[in-house]
């Protein structure tokens, strides 16, 4: 596979943390971000731990999705339409946008224990709204733990994937299990995206409350939904 | 502790599976249905279940919450304020209300997988405006499926309890972890029901798309955060 996976907001926590991990696994990485520079001082980081073999670079976020087939979204939901109305022009014809943000009320100095209500019901379906047509839009990764992605263990949680298009899906879910610890299971059409983004409120206000980096495990489904 | 538990729409499968687990616990459970005949089948099959020391009756819905400080309301959206009203005056003083019930879709004829939008924030929230002043309402047990409360091992799901009053949250936690498996966490306030309430439909969809009978585990919180 050679596929070019771009993490645009790479260099917020988040977007940090995946890099980090996609590049161990041994794929192809650009951070992006609005500044070239701290894009490229990111990716600099991530070689300086994972090593000269890393495939990782740091680019300007239009440039650095010019150049990929996954985007992955990980900026704050306040600048999550403006983004996208930028990146438009840049997404390759075949590329794949994961969204991974969540629209918490701390986008508009709420909490960030609380949402918005976003008209198309999730951030990942206004997505969907943003993208140029026939580019699948894959919801993931709102629930796992910044600190954890940037830990050195494995990420105690589960990555649930919702996207309404099967392909797009598995693209993703294959790359969720490539995270040491984490299980994807398929969360079927991009509307289920609502309730998990919401999860990832729920949370934040537990990590507050008792002071932990919390995350989620499903249970009681057969072992042939997780990592299918 | 000689509190006394109502499980009103106890016939039902989740409401069932609570009274057994309760009465296996040594907890004092009265069974509430519309139909009184109804309430005791179910208390009497309970008893040959857990044997003869079952502190477990059936009565009418309201005769069941005159006789309790413990309701659990465990019947589907659509019966719920019509049942809250009718209980109103039966609610003894120094009551505690634990809402199970999650506002899906199917309510109305729609999937079990979505949730209707309650103006009040979530099917809880709605019941705090319709019980009298000063009762203290819990959510709790939305996530818990019923198929494993009426099995016999341990139930693997943890269980999420919100409420804006700090004692009868902790009651509830206590009684949440008498179900072997269980973990109780505090939840915090109760409009974090209405993302927990979600987390059900979820676990739906999960369930009809991969054939189990899905729960929840929070990972990454202290040790202090479970069944505190």
């Amino acid at each position: 596979m050679s596929r070019v996976i771009a993490v645009l907001g790479g260099t917020g926590p988040e977007g940090f943390g995946l890099a980090l991990r996609w590049t161990q696994a041994g794929e192809t990485v650009i951070i992006g971000s609005r500044n070239a520079k701290r894009a490229q001082d990111a990716a600099e980081k991530i070689r300086q731990k994972v090593g000269p073999q890393a495939r990782i670079s740091g680019q300007e976020n239009v440039a650095a999705c010019a150049g990929a087939d996954l985007l992955v979204l990980t900026i704050p939901f306040e600048g999550h339409a403006a983004l996208l109305k930028q990146l438009k022009p840049a997404i390759r014809p075949g590329s794949i946008v994961v969204d991974t943000t969540v629209p918490l009320a701390a986008s508009v100095g709420g909490r960030a224990s609380r949402t918005l209500g976003v008209w198309q019901g999730s951030a990942a379906q206004e997505t969907a709204e943003l993208v140029p047509q026939g580019v699948p839009v894959v919801a993931a990764f709102q629930n796992v733990a910044a600190d954890l992605l940037n830990s050195d263990g494995p990420v105690d949680c589960d990555v649930i994937v919702c996207s309404d298009d099967a392909e797009a899906s598995q693209a993703v879910r294959s790359l969720a299990a490539k995270i040491p610890g984490v299980r994807a299971i398929d969360g079927g059409k991009l509307e289920n995206a609502r309730i998990v983004e919401q999860i990832a409120a729920l949370l934040i206000g537990l990590n507050i409350r008792h002071k932990g980096h919390s995350g989620i495990r499903i249970t009681g489904l057969p072992p042939t939904a997780y990592n299918p």
